[in-house]
């Protein structure tokens, strides 16, 4: 497989054109960022943990049954994937309160919600990524009824695998985000990444805080924090 | 009827104990505040006005077969209401893309949105009032499923009975909030009030804003664009 042209330079990866029509090369940066933007960081390392926690992960979900963009990982810090139309929607799945739900809704953060619960954020950075309803993803026409009904489905059987999956190795999965992408058959596929930057972790015992959190609220090393998420995944972190 | 002891006051109206259990006196203040709390005026016959016009609405919507906790108006600034438990969500029903919708899906206010939607607020003063969706409410435990489903379709019935009667006077009914409670059977009752405060109101031929939006936004007098809302519908405005 041949990297061809950059297509497309985001936040904390970059998408390259492949000699195959369908497939993308995507190469994980050393970025981080959080706040829409405004705080901004570059961690040497971050791209290689996170290559490697979402390429482990995707192969888990595969083996769960969950097919995603995922096609393999090539090398430390890049992976090959499906090309997608991105759906303009993240997802996020909760299980336990933290950042903007604790806030908004006034629950202490590490409250057990009584159930899983499913969001809708416009994918939409001018917009600082809104929080949205199913109604309004109605009126913007940015997915089907039909689409959404099946973001909501699979995001709680990925909830269903990684629950269970994290605790394995003792860690709380409080929330996380995904992305979803239309194929050219215009099926709905998992797609972009699924890593400490785009999950709440938190050690059971401790509950000390393995993501973006650390980045976002200042706790220390963010590699130190992602390398404890690989190797209990047992990925070799060098 | 007899107006017994002052039960609570809100920023738009005070409640009253009557002699009767289940009876409350409803008395309308002429303080104006936008933007929870934050901007607040006292404007001399705002009152009146609002207690006038949420009168002849809740007799509108009676008479088109929807009930709610209005008894009568019984003065200048009161009205006798039936007491409920106020369900604290607020129930927003939009026609029009205008405010917070406009700013959150990047849509230029007055676009017609394709159908009504509706959204859902935590009536939380120290909270800011969030938007919240059904699963929110759903963790918060403020309403059940069952009542979540009937504010829904109540909200739309209101809608579908509103937007022809303000047709009827040269009014867009752009948007509206509404508030709902339990009687002492628990059956869940239209409550509050549904006035130029309440709703975004708009003249059908000169755009002019006819609602709240004059105070909010500094553009002109309040009570001469309430009292054409007034006038219109029948009501003596002196
Ligand atoms: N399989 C895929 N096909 C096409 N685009 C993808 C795929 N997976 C992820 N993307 C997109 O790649 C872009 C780059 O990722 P990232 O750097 O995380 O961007 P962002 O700054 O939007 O978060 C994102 O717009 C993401 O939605
Ligand atoms: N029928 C009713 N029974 C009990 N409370 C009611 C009824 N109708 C409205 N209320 C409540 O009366 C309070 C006073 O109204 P208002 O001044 O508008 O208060 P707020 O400052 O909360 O907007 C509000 O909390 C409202 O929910
Ligand atoms: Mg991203
Ligand atoms: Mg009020």
């Amino acid at each position: 497989m041949e990297k061809g042209q950059l297509l497309y330079e985001g936040k904390a990866k970059r998408l390259y054109a492949t000699n195959e029509e369908n497939v993308l090369f995507v190469a994980y940066k050393d970025s981080a960022t959080a706040f829409n933007g405004e705080k901004k960081e570059e961690i040497a390392g971050k791209g290689v943990l996170n290559n490697k926690i979402t390429s482990l992960i995707f192969k888990k979900l595969h083996a769960a049954g969950i097919p995603s963009h995922f096609i393999r990982q090539i090398s430390d810090t890049e992976q090959l994937v499906k090309k997608v139309e991105i759906i303009p929607i993240e997802l996020v799945v909760r299980n336990i309160a933290a950042g903007s739900l604790a806030t908004r809704l006034g629950i202490e953060e590490g409250t057990k919600l009584k159930r899983p619960i499913v969001e809708y954020y416009y994918k939409d950075d001018a917009l600082g990524d809104p929080f949205i309803t199913t109604e309004h993803i109605d009126i913007l026409e940015i997915a089907t009824p039909e689409e959404v009904e099946t973001l909501y489905q699979k995001g709680l059987e990925v909830n269903a695998v990684l629950q269970p999956f994290f605790h394995e190795i003792g860690v709380t999965l409080v929330d996380f985000k995904l992305e979803f992408g239309r194929d050219e058959q215009g099926t709905v596929l998992l797609a972009d990444e699924i890593s400490p930057d785009t999950c709440r972790l938190w050690d059971e015992e401790t509950k000390q805080h393995l993501d973006k959190d650390v980045f976002r609220r200042n706790l220390g090393s963010l590699t130190e924090v992602y390398e404890i998420i690989l190797s209990r995944l047992g990925g070799f972190t060098k």
